[in-house]
């Protein structure tokens, strides 16, 4: 089949990720045999994040098929993944894409994607969606409702991992939020903020983009024009130290602040802030599918505006290209 | 009366931080009035803190008379102050050291030591206890009972400091906790943490302070020989990049952090691994005086072998230079 590859190649000597160098190429590679319990899945439509462009540079080390945004459709499943499992050949799925080792504390308690010795779909140790076939554990597969279409459904993940902080704190309907970061995710951030009913501010960088919040009904600025505003909660997705730095500033004392972004470098950050005003930080990763899916079928996110370009899989390298342009949104590969 | 006094002289066109240079000296000052609704103090005993010598270094880029950990007798009060304040006239007593301004949302919710108006005892816009006086509110004051000399009675805001942990987390008693850092604050830290229950391992890299908590019992280890343990709770009191490191390596997902120094610098921290294992960070500093006060009374905090040195107010100068000896603990002021 046909896979987009990220190889690794060592610079020098010593194989660590400062002495490598990465690249992403078209690849032929087998057809993935199914594991135990797991589904193979042909790749209907696939999303390019901002952690597929951190791996590119080096982050996690990753090497193989990238990609974990994706929509598909089975087309196989193991025998001993029961009869159940059997009436999932031919649906339209989505997939969560962490996969436990299914005897840990962690999976035991239904925690599998915080699991050590977790495979991650196109982030580690397990190949992903940028391919004509994946697989996946039968548990981690979610039917897509007729109402979702293939543009939407391929947002479930990133719009699952945007709700992850409503999973993690309780989020007063009088707090005063504020979400930095105007990209893919902050965008879905702001959406279901919204749509929680708490008082909302975001801030961005790229004008087209605050201009969308605002045609949400969202209060956005650019963070030139930022009058500061005291929150009890702030979101930091732009990924920046700059965004860090004004969260702190942003937030009262006993404030929460949520870190969503990866990183592949690390940051200078001014801690004597976080201790003085008991900051609590909270880092925030990937979430719950079945609200995203139920949110997307009752068109509650606006994804066809979140697209700015849609490839044919065989232009994917073009693809990451744009995708890499600073007011690029979401950048999808057709299969 | 003679005070300690930290002075800020520019250097160069630009006063800000980087461009000031700080000095420590003996001055003759007035007395200080009594403003409305405080206590003059008169200072029996002071404890020279981690704080006080990142003062020195430009932190917060305070000047006046340092110090906010004593103990001293109440000498007059404020008449407006009313009737009951009048019968702590003679008392040994302590002082929470943030001052609220009394009316905002902070200080009626009683955090006054979150007020963004606020004034700190040594700190921030108030004069501090290296002087002879000193005046605080007198809601601020806690009588020391006879039961707790001076010598323990110093250590009442660095405990409360310590104990503001339980304020903000739910320790369980099955919880594992690492404690990295074996200062002043650490060693405190650990102190209460071991009389709270819970499973606990402190890191450190001063022979002779790993060994006072093994002494008391306490499972302790340098950072050389340490072989990480998954922990529920870390708490970062080392101040250093490696003691964050350390924390973020050692705690299991979902774990808690919590920031227990104040840098004058900022840190270059890797926050990946907050976002992939969904770790929360807590800044902590002051914490409740009347807790404290009652685990000194009882004798369940071995103060005695905190301090490493007693000197005469006269020879300030001389305690600070022994203070900032890595392995140096507390360094007290003897009036």
């Amino acid at each position: 089949m046909k896979a987009l590859g990220l190889s690794r190649r060592p610079k020098g000597k010593h194989a660590d990720r400062e002495a490598a160098e990465f690249s992403l190429e078209f690849k032929d590679i087998p057809t993935p045999e199914i594991p135990t319990g797991e589904a193979l899945i042909r790749v209907r439509m696939a999303g390019i994040c901002r952690t597929d462009q951190e791996l590119v540079k080096g982050y996690m080390s990753f090497s193989g098929v990238p990609g974990h945004e994706f929509v598909g459709e089975v087309v196989e499943v193991d025998s001993a993944a029961g009869s159940q499992a059997k009436e999932l050949i031919g649906k339209r799925v989505v997939g969560e894409i962490n996969c436990g080792c299914g005897t840990c504390d962690y999976c035991h308690s239904g925690l599998e994607r915080h699991c050590p010795q977790r495979t991650v779909l196109g982030i580690k140790g397990r190949d992903g969606a940028f391919a004509e076939y994946l697989t996946l554990p039968v548990n981690n597969l979610h039917v897509v409702p007729d109402a979702v279409d293939d543009q939407a459904a391929v947002f479930t993940e990133p719009l699952a991992a945007a709700l992850e902080i409503l999973e993690q704190v309780r989020v007063k309907l009088d707090d005063g939020v504020l979400v930095i970061g105007d990209g893919k995710l902050g965008l879905l951030i702001a959406r279901i903020l919204q749509l929680h009913g708490c008082r909302l501010l975001c801030l961005g960088s790229h004008p087209h983009k605050i201009e969308l919040l605002k045609s949400w009904g969202i209060e956005a600025a650019n963070y030139r024009d930022y009058q500061p505003v005291p929150c009890d909660l702030a979101v930091e997705a732009s990924g920046s130290t700059q965004g860090f730095a004004i969260a702190v500033s942003a937030l009262k004392a006993r404030g929460t602040l949520i870190f969503k972004s990866t990183y592949a470098e690390t940051l200078t950050l001014d801690v004597a802030p976080l201790v003085v005003n008991e900051i609590t930080v909270i880092g925030s990763r990937c979430g719950p599918f079945a609200p995203a899916l139920r949110l997307l079928g009752q068109n509650l996110i606006p994804t066809n505006q979140l697209i700015s370009r849609i490839y044919p899989f065989d232009e994917a390298i073009a693809a990451f290209q744009y995708a890499a342009q600073a007011d690029a949104l979401k950048v999808l590969l057709q299969f």
